[in-house]
């Protein structure tokens, strides 16, 4: 018997329901990225890895899975969905799926988004092909999550219709950007656009970094990130800009453009205004992003899954068999919510995405409140979803002991890979806030940083308290939850009306909470401020408390359109554990709020124990729905060696 | 000004306090672990990694620093506690520590507390000097936890006099053995002693594994763990024994010995009780990764608070100044509380250590049941370290947002270095769990494995409720705890007494519970297992609530010590945050046991936000008292490097 015959099978509808509408790319992906190119190499060195990770990259833009994200006028599929869909099935190596990112998503991406037909007719085609790598500099040393603090300077030289860029002092250099050190040729700057002597915010600008000799261009100076956490296959890099001249035509002119004398014009009057717009076109990073987190967490699940169900440990007192380690309750714990609340990201990601496809598709809607609705959904997410992996993937590297600190069995590289994505695209606690800033303002501040001033301002004359507006299967949520018994001890814990029900209540009577503190907190700068910093973890709390809101919707609404009885149970089940240790975790809320008794608190946690016993059976089939390639996943323990040892063990105690 | 002018001073005495009994020892490696044959250098290849450590070791073989754990008569120093203080102050690379770890702790402590006086006499002086580098070959692939049930094999031949150490199978090769793939010469083999046809279970012997030209010795196989996620300067190996012969003088013999005939002897009859003895002798091991944990956590620690101390990001909105990092309160609640739980730890540990300082110096005291409780203090504090060691770093990484990312500031590999303390020399959860068994038991119990059926039994017949015993400056604390105001909203939070009394009456309250389950489980194994397993969370939690406990005794006993009021006020304040960080995590446990109101709970959350503020102008002298010298750190964030770029920042923006 080999270990692939001990497999479980998985009721087919849940792999359908969990590919989603862009299955066809995931069965590509599953397809294409095989064979030795593909398959995870550990310890290589920093310039091995980055040539590797070129090769591959190489190897993709001859597909059409470079293509998802652009116009089909230039050579592209115009399918924005698809495009995140392709990047987070790139989980054989997390550098190549950044490296994707870079060049597809962030690169040619901000082209697409911010450049008009100019841009598009002279570097999409190149783009694709990779005959031009290129970088996305935006982050300086100085400033990263305050990105309108960016200090380099883009001005407008009439006389010989030029940009000059400059980077004014170390602290402007840009930094951490992907693709710079080695390979890239040309540069999205992001600058301050200076004409006519006045300063019109950050703008972006393509600007040529190598020559076709790959030595710097003129006034470029580069410089290498060097060794990293992880990510090594990615060539991350310095630049700066001594004066760099570029034609007028390489701004990226769709929201801000100079005319030849040097006249400044913007389909967006408001510096500020016209700043959010642009960043907003940019979010499917932050989407791709909580993406490929959630691929690197269900990898690690598979892993450590897979090892405990063939690991054992210490015999039963009674048979005097060694116990699986999935059979102690302790490692059931460690695992399974964690396994629950990855399905529930799945389905949050896959609305998500669905959303911004609908979005972004064609010229985007111009239904602001939405737009920006959708850029609070991706900052949570991002933020959920890559905690999530750093906790999950950290766990799973424990709950395998020794070897799973071992390269050959993958959790070092996707810990190590993985740590930064709480970091870029945004700083995972910034983004939380943003998210209660559109609670708070109800999407309709005007675009703006986060300034502790307006939101208490808004929060003192506007806000009407908080309004849950549900983001998935509306009619049915709003059935289940009028349908739901009333609070208090007689109620079932597994109703799914009440736990709708109990996360709304959280989230309306943190949200509420959090504007009468603002409220109290004064007009001036110095107490608004003040005011806000006290607040700040009430800031995040919020955040959270919406974004899991959401993300049970999502997979109420998953297991919805689920049309076979055996996958709804297990779906159910799996939805409950997600819920039922959500509250758990957050149970001393719940109590000091009196949503729960210390009874009712209590039977919470006897019914996560419940539910990690009823699960466990099917933990295998869970995992194995992911659908990840064996070559994929890579870790010996998890394929067969560790029930190999066990059965020459067995043979060899017998013999 | 340079960045070191803005240091804030820190009163003396609280280094004093800090460096404790062993001081000479700190300030001699502070002094001796310099210059660049000791700098943290980022980016080596595995083998060039191996071979800058090896000679790292071989610096230390000449000093005093390789010589204090062993017995003077054969050029050692008797200094037991000085041994585990000289081993965490190797923060400069873990990979040293560990190295030294495993040539001094392991190898040579095995051989010095379970070998006698030939042992000693023959290697005791090569393998202080590092000319006889060894390994301490316990751990197989099938076999980590539970070391019991190893099954190499060392059968007694009395026709040569000879044992015959066998691998019987690829699930009992040792693995993970430090030493073993580049290095190690001899090793300390853990396998079960058969002679005249009886398995007296586990023992250890001296087994050549190389010879002289450093091929494996005949008969042994060597392999290579490969590449790690961290400490890639150690080299650790896999051993296969393939009927190797090695003298009958081979066996470490101290408690248990076989005579020319074969005839087995020991002064401890039963062999679980043998077993556990020996175990317990090495208890040292486990201290000495708890230390490590500590230090590399403030190392990560001092990174982080610098860097916090001097980056900005985002506008005041009534100054237009940029904003500290460590300003925000977010940021604080990251750090400092973990900052207060550093310090918490540290005291703990050096109580610790002093115990087993008293305990092992000489011959141990017949004491038994102090020994228990020693391995079982030792084992719960390894726990409590190193998790909240892999929880800090993480942290202080994700503090320093990308700068955190990269190798040449220090936090990737402090992290992944450090994230196998979690799981080597005891996974964290089976050790809370004899934390656990040890209190219901009472340390009366028989030595023995994890027994849920003995646990069960003890607990239905001879458990007579929860005892307090007082593991530090126990006439002050029973005089806190008496003083202490009753329950209720009136108490003071802030009260010593109240805080102790709360801890220890949450240690009583799990514990009884858990009693109370396991004696409700029956008496059958089956029965008294799955209760076990059900119950498991709150095995774990009892563990935990004990050591919390213990935690806070050493740090009150700690400021009792300290004589400079200045310095007493700012570690009463330290202390608060620990003790109120610590009731604010578990408030959902306090709350379901009316320990708290609502209201009070909520008070202790506003109070923790109120010792962040109150402590954060203190925040760099705490790191800095931790006495790491620059060089240690050598993150250039933390060093100047983002202090220098403000400046030319702010010069650019001026001029």
């Amino acid at each position: 018997m080999t270990a692939a015959d001990e497999r479980p099978t998985y009721p087919p509808e849940l792999r359908t329901l969990l590919d989603g509408r862009w299955r066809h790319i995931r069965d590509l992906a599953r397809e294409q990225l095989r064979g030795e190119r593909f398959a995870p190499v550990a310890d290589l060195s920093t310039e091995e890895h980055r040539e590797r990770v070129l090769g591959q990259l190489k190897t993709i833009a001859a597909t059409e899975m470079s293509s998802y994200g652009f116009s089909a006028d230039y050579g592209g599929q115009d399918d924005v969905g698809g495009s995140v869909v392709a990047f987070e099935m790139l989980v054989c190596d997390l550098s190549l799926m950044v490296k994707v990112g870079v060049q597809w998503g962030l690169f040619g991406g901000a082209i697409q988004a911010l450049g008009t037909q100019r841009h598009h007719a002279a570097y999409l085609h190149r783009l694709m092909s990779l005959d031009l790598p290129g970088c996305f500099a935006m982050t300086e040393t100085g400033h990263g999550s305050d990105v309108q603090g960016l200090r380099t300077t883009a001005e407008y030289d009439p006389g010989t219709e030029e940009f000059v860029v400059t980077t004014p002092d170390e602290a402007a250099r840009k930094d951490y950007i992907g693709n710079a050190a080695r390979d890239g040729r040309m540069a999205v700057v992001f600058a301050r656009l200076i004409t006519q002597g006045t300063d019109h915010g950050v703008h972006a600008l393509l600007v040529p970094i190598r020559t076709a000799d790959d030595s710097p261009a003129p006034g470029v100076r580069i410089g290498d990130c060097g060794r990293k956490a992880g990510l090594n296959g990615v060539d991350n890099g310095r630049l700066w800009f001594d004066g760099v001249r570029v034609p007028r035509e390489a701004l990226l002119n769709r929201y801000g453009d100079v005319a030849p004398d040097g006249t400044y014009s913007s389909p967006i009057e408001s510096d500020n205004r016209r700043f959010f717009t642009m960043l907003g076109t940019l979010v499917r990073g932050r989407i791709s992003v909580a993406g490929g987190a959630g691929s690197a967490t269900k990898a690690a699940l598979a892993i450590a899954v897979k090892y405990a169900q063939v690991r054992r440990q210490f015999d039963r007192p009674d048979t005097g068999e060694e116990v699986a380690l999935l059979d102690y309750r302790a490692h059931q714990r460690r695992l399974l919510p964690a396994l629950a609340r990855t399905y529930a990201l799945h389905f949050a990601q896959e609305e998500l995405v669905g959303t911004l496809h609908e979005r972004h598709s064609g010229e985007p809607a111009g239904d602001e409140r939405g737009q920006r609705e959708l850029e609070a959904r991706a900052a949570g997410l991002k933020a959920l979803a890559t905690w999530h992996a750093t906790d999950t993937i950290q766990t799973c590297r424990e709950a395998c002991g020794g070897a799973g600190y071992l390269e050959e069995n993958r959790l070092p590289q996707l810990k190590a890979d993985t740590d930064v994505f709480t970091t870029f695209e945004g700083d995972n606690t910034v983004l939380l806030q943003l998210v209660a800033r559109g609670l708070i303002t109800n999407y309709r501040q005007e675009f703006g940083e986060l300034d502790p001033l307006g939101m208490a301002r808004f929060a003192a004359g506007q806000f009407l308290g908080a309004v849950i507006e549900r983001t998935a299967a509306r009619s049915l949520i709003e059935r289940l939850v009028s349908a739901a018994p009333g609070r208090g001890d007689e109620s079932d814990l597994y109703d799914r009306g009440w736990q709708l029900e109990l996360l709304e209540d959280r989230e309306k009577h943190v949200l509420d909470g959090l504007a009468r503190r603002l409220r109290r907190a004064g007009s001036s700068g110095s107490e608004a401020f003040d005011a806000f910093n006290d607040a700040q973890d009430h800031v995040l709390a919020a955040g959270r408390a919406h974004m899991e809101r959401v993300v049970l919707e999502a997979f109420v609404a998953a297991i919805d359109r689920c049309t076979d009885q055996e996958t709804r149970r297990l779906l159910d089940r799996v939805c409950d554990l997600f819920v039922l240790s959500a509250v758990e975790e957050d149970r001393a809320w719940f109590l000091e709020h009196e949503r729960l008794t210390a009874t009712r608190a209590k039977t919470v946690t006897q019914q996560v124990n419940r539910l990690c016993a009823e699960l466990r059976p099917h933990a295998e089939a869970l995992v194995d729905t992911f659908g990840f390639p064996d070559e994929w996943l890579a870790a010996p323990i998890a394929l067969g060696a560790e029930a190999e040892r066990r059965r020459e063990q067995r043979a060899a105690a017998q013999g």
